[in-house]
């Protein structure tokens, strides 16, 4: 403890927000020793704060006012630009975290007005449920200027012990964390639809999801070479070509539309296949349907 | 060696259909000192086998005769059904094991039809690639009658050192195969358009494909989540229920979108997820989708 609190290595930080998430943030600064000051619009959400040692401040300023580093966390833009706006005037010399989610668009829309004020902004996404925040594990996307991370990366390892730095765009943390998303959606329908077929033929859902596991467990070996065919933009097929593998779809959609099944997702995944196979893509990997998926923008 | 050739544990095989998914099962028949014979359709597929040990019969009929366990991998249904009525007269008293990919129902024809003629039939179906086979972690399942596929479970497990048992019924396995495809396709068609996402604001897919690890590692606990939600009928909602994640997929959507990207799939994830929360579950977990997508048969 006593390492962890000495000068060289503690940062006065604020927390302005003090949702669930945001109590999480600053009781996770606390935690690691770092001189907490914290905020909310509303009051009556720092009682459990104070007592493991935050600084209650009156408003976002003053807040501010007390810390080098800063991390803003609420329920949306909107509401992040007015705390940020709120204390504007203070905010040039120090650094600023919006760890509010966002796209990347207005991400950017906030970072080009710190920009114009002086005013050093890191963007960052929180990967992990709030019991995990200050975990080891715990993975944070931060983008922004590098030098402002740097320095402050020490501290903002209290928050999660995964914090990844994704460069200069301020945009990118949220790119990163909707690109995650869009895979863990497509993933849980997946599973959903997996267990809904199995269903139809008895199988309780217990029985079946030890099984997804194995299937859980070859995706990162692929992503990896599926990523390395995208960068190359060249998808040579190997056992499995894309012309099998839409054949195997094609067998579960014939097999789900059979037991009354919605199909929906699995016909359109079946449909970009066949799409990227009329292509000339038959031989080759399943990376190759990204020439579809991609094809609004660049037919 | 000497322990895997004994006469105790060793059993005459006989396998069915020697393209590259026979072959590599006779292969791994061979390394585990199993007495095996092969054949196959049109000749010329046997030459390594027999160099490995292999007997070459001249006929289904023949190979069938010389085994107690007979496996059959071919083309598909039509090529397994008309191999195995051509050593019909020789299957009663021996174990018939079909690996050859089919559907459950004609699975399960095959099953009656072998039923009539007092033949003992498994359905398998092998979960992983040619290369995999015959090693600790190839996962093979089967169906049929339980007595049958425990006297040669030590035989079978030649071929994959993780076979699974699944039930009486010879269509089970069919029924798991197409649900881990199922899931499978699923996840391929979300690590595509995650790739094609983040590449729209130009990060390379090499760059992003390590984080997506971290979302098909959270996978398997929350397939264990949703399958017990699933059996019970019941969804509670935890720190993230299906109102916040389908408002999550609507960000996701709406980026994809605004890059001018293939949504089709994303949008039927979405509109399902839509179509739960207006049955009333938004504060449920994401398992109480399955309520739409086997809605077509309930309601």
């Amino acid at each position: 403890m006593a390492a962890m609190t000495n000068d060289l290595e503690s940062t006065p930080v604020a927390v302005l927000g003090l949702g669930a998430m945001g109590r999480a943030l600053a009781a996770a600064f606390l935690r690691a020793g770092h001189p907490t000051t914290v905020w909310n619009r509303s009051p009556g959400k720092d009682g459990d704060l104070a007592a493991q040692g935050a600084v209650r401040a009156v408003s976002a300023a003053e807040a501010v006012r007390a810390a080098d580093l800063v991390v803003v966390c609420v329920v949306d833009h909107d509401a992040a630009q007015s705390v940020i706006e709120a204390s504007a005037g203070d905010l040039p010399g120090r650094v600023l975290v919006n760890l509010t989610s966002d796209t990347p668009e207005r991400s950017r829309t906030t970072a080009a007005w710190a920009n114009e004020r002086g005013i050093d902004y890191l963007d960052g996404s929180i990967m992990v449920p709030i019991p995990v925040v200050g975990q080891p594990e715990a993975l944070i996307f931060y983008s922004g200027p590098r030098a402002a991370y740097e320095k402050y990366e020490g501290a903002l390892k209290s928050l999660g012990g995964r914090p990844a730095y994704l460069g200069e765009d301020q945009g990118l943390a949220a790119v990163y964390d909707l690109a995650l998303l869009d895979f863990f959606y497509s993933g849980m329908a997946g599973l959903v639809h997996a267990f809904a077929l199995a269903e139809a033929d008895g199988v309780p859902a217990a029985s079946l999801a030890p099984y997804l596991d194995t299937i859980a467990a070859i995706l990162p070996p692929i992503a990896a070479g599926t990523a390395q065919d995208i960068d190359a933009g060249s998808y040579p097929g190997a056992a499995a070509n894309l012309g099998m593998m839409a054949a195997g779809a094609g067998h579960v959609l014939e097999a789900a539309e059979h037991r009354g099944l919605d199909v929906s997702t699995l016909r359109s995944v079946k449909e970009i296949a066949d799409r990227a196979i009329a292509r000339g893509h038959a031989a080759d990997s399943w990376a190759s349907t990204i020439e579809v998926v991609r094809a609004r923008s660049t037919s």
